[in-house]
């Protein structure tokens, strides 16, 4: 166990000569006495053998996946080295747009050539809806050369796809699926969660063990069945990842993994108090947690119990809702967009916590007065791509004001945020469309954020 | 302070609907209560505007730049950052040859065009010397071309380079300057240091917090003057950085950042004790700590004294002498290569700490006999260049015995470990010469290191 053995270094009376500065020196709340890097007898994360061979191979098993590569640098770093290891410069892929900005970043970095899938949204809701096996197979057919698919399951609102149907298409076809699961970490401690992507067969999937596990931020896996992508895989992660990697943050995966082998109980009593949640929901009668129109929705193929999209229908803003649980209930939510907000759930939670966040509710929902609050709106369409992400950025480009730049290609992301998704990605074009589409998420009230940070000044290929 | 701003929110009875998981429940030794990420009122890493943007501000001051970033994931991120802001897709760069693997990497990702400074080593000692400034100008005189310098100052062993006249003939020639920086965050609280990077007129300075501040390890600052560079660095930083930071290891920077506002007499105190340390090491018969011939040795600008080089002069090697420190002594040095040991030591040291390593070292000293180990060897010529190293990577490749590969291009790193340099990069020759080094390098030891940890195997260019 690497944090018994953090804890004995700590208490051998070794001085150290070595790095951090700190030399572990007590800083109270800051677990100093256990922070270091790589000495003798410690390992090396990027060369395991040892202690972090042992840690990542429990990790593999806790998984269900061949192989485990503990990420000190979050999810992110596992989407930029997978996406890395599993393409050449300039390979064709499709990425379903509601992919978190790493997934673009990988892009542009792997100078890839990208095709989208927009995944359609739930009727009336806002919230992306599956990616449905058949988007893929259209896009693959239409785009045979693509040497890899990546798509976001769950989503941040906890939208299943089926990975199992979309995996063999991605295999006839010749591609290899990577499947960003940072939000779906504890699929495989409950049968009431859907089946984890490795299990049905991705290639490969990022999961942050900090979003929904008991670990630190900062803390996720990367795990793949594959052992040529195994290899390449550690490569890559030793180029984006430190060369110093924290032994705290580490130590909180192995007590993570703890947890884990230690308390399967602590599932089932997650999963009671999320059902016996929802079923207090039902009596909301302004207000509803988001529940039977997913099961419903005919694209929705499964859904994460563990998230709780909180609707105003109109009562209500997602904003309003949020900042009223903070101020008059001390319950501090995840995020809201447009007409509802979400509340993350864990197997830390407590039965304390979700009788105050349904109390919270009722009590909010007694005092609602049907209004007409918008409801959220999202991306409906895609750009037209005139040329890659990475050749864009790599062009020449000047500062336009949105509004004079119709026609024009973009050298840059333009996201509405909360979630973040890109409504233009550099190399696309700004038509009047996209300025319509724009329009209508500014009015909604989503925030619309540039890399230059001075929208709506926007950089474009000059 | 954004220190006891966690610790308020740990403390306001607010309950936690949104991440980490672990819903700061108590984990004895890991600081949960104060792990969060950015939730409402706690800024954003990528976008600051808020207690990390005073954060920042405050580094800033303290290390006499016009901005500081933050880091999360090390001094890696920042050289991965810094480079690909300071670059275009295929650029000329000018490498010193001791840099550390991230430079190497941030050349493959931003497909740089690589030049190559080898410094000269300190007489007899195999310690690389300072990058000579003439060095440079011949080589931008060869390479008018080139956008960006990057060397590293200190090294590992805490030899500085005349960052100054560097600066000025990179500007002359149209280049900017890179250095890292890592090992000297230091550099700016006291007058017996060599003075900082930026503060010297380089365009940016990446530099470690942890290794010889009190911080936790994986943060660090990167550095510059420059209000455009800044913009754009902050755009890298979140390509490379997760998108979901720590608050711990912020805090930490926090906490490190008010020490050395509220501890400048910690450094007077420190500064003694490395002069007494040194003045007492001056009466070791068989060993010695490198002092007086780094001030001596023509190829030497300036050294860090916070670095302590203990050399076994042939009488033991540097790794008997880590080893011996650790099992008799209970002294856990840094590292050791070939005849010498590297004592790291920080503002956080004690007088007890330095008594115990002297005491250590003369007790050893007592009982050594001459004998004569090998002396420290290191690269000592440049293979040729025949690819850019992303047209060796991208090109396809077969393994090959090493000796079995004279006149092939290599496909990949092979480094002499400690500390990790590249024999050979993607893209160079292997030629008898090149061939010749490796084997005296594995004689004296050196570990011979490759990606496809397979070596004497070797990927070249098929």
């Amino acid at each position: 166990m690497l944090y018994e053995k953090l804890k004995d270094y700590a208490n051998s009376g070794t001085y150290p000569f070595h790095m951090p500065g700190h030399k572990r020196i007590a800083e109270s709340g800051l677990p100093y006495e256990i922070d270091i890097t790589e000495i003798d007898g410690f390992d090396n994360l990027h060369e395991p053998c040892g202690c972090l061979a042992r840690l990542q191979k429990d990790a593999a098993e806790l998984f269900r996946s061949r192989y485990a590569f503990a990420l000190v640098n979050g999810s992110t770093v596992g989407i930029l080295a997978a996406t890395r290891a599993m393409t050449k410069d300039g390979d064709r892929v499709l990425i379903a747009r509601n992919s978190h900005m790493a997934v673009y970043h990988a892009a542009e970095l792997c100078r890839l050539d990208t095709e989208y899938i927009l995944p359609d949204t739930v009727d009336g809701s806002g919230i992306f809806a599956s990616v449905s096996p058949a988007s893929v197979e259209k896009m693959l057919k239409a785009n045979p050369e693509t040497s890899l698919v990546v798509i976001t399951s769950p989503t941040y609102e906890g939208v299943v796809s089926d990975i199992r149907s979309i995996a063999a298409i991605c295999h006839r076809y010749g591609a290899r699926l990577l499947v960003d699961e940072a939000h779906g970490a504890h699929f495989p401690f409950s049968d009431s969660f859907p089946k984890s992507a490795v299990q049905c067969g991705a290639d490969a999937a990022v999961t942050s063990l900090h979003k929904t596990l008991p670990a630190m931020t900062q803390t996720a896996l990367l795990l793949t069945n594959d052992d040529g992508l195994a290899k390449e895989m550690q490569r890559q992660l030793s180029v984006f990842e430190t060369s110093s990697p924290s032994y705290v943050l580490l130590a909180s995966v192995d007590r993570c993994l703890t947890f884990l082998k230690d308390s399967r109980g602590a599932f089932d009593d997650y999963t009671r108090r999320l059902l016996e949640f929802r079923q207090s929901a039902t009596s909301l009668r302004h207000l509803s947690v988001a529940h039977d129109e997913l099961i419903n929705a005919g694209n929705v193929f499964d859904f994460d119990i563990g998230k709780l999209c909180i609707f105003g229908n109109g009562c209500m803003s997602g904003r309003e809702l949020m900042d009223t649980l903070r101020s008059d209930y001390h319950l501090e939510l995840e995020m809201a967009l447009g007409d509802y907000a979400l509340a993350m759930t864990s197997v830390c939670d407590t039965d304390e916590g979700f009788d105050r966040l349904i109390n919270a509710l009722v009590d909010i929902d007694s005092k609602c007065k049907a209004a007409d609050h918008p409801k959220t709106i999202t991306a409906s369409f895609l750009p037209q791509k005139r040329c890659t992400i990475s050749e864009a950025l790599n062009a020449d480009g000047e500062m336009r004001d949105i509004d004079q730049a119709e026609g024009k290609i973009s050298r840059e992301y333009v996201r509405a945020y909360p979630p973040g998704i890109p409504i233009i990605a550099p190399g696309e074009v700004i038509d009047c469309e996209v300025l319509r589409q724009l329009m209508a998420l500014r009015t909604a009230g989503n925030e619309i954020v540039t890399d230059n940070s001075a929208f709506p000044l926007i950089s474009i290929i000059g």
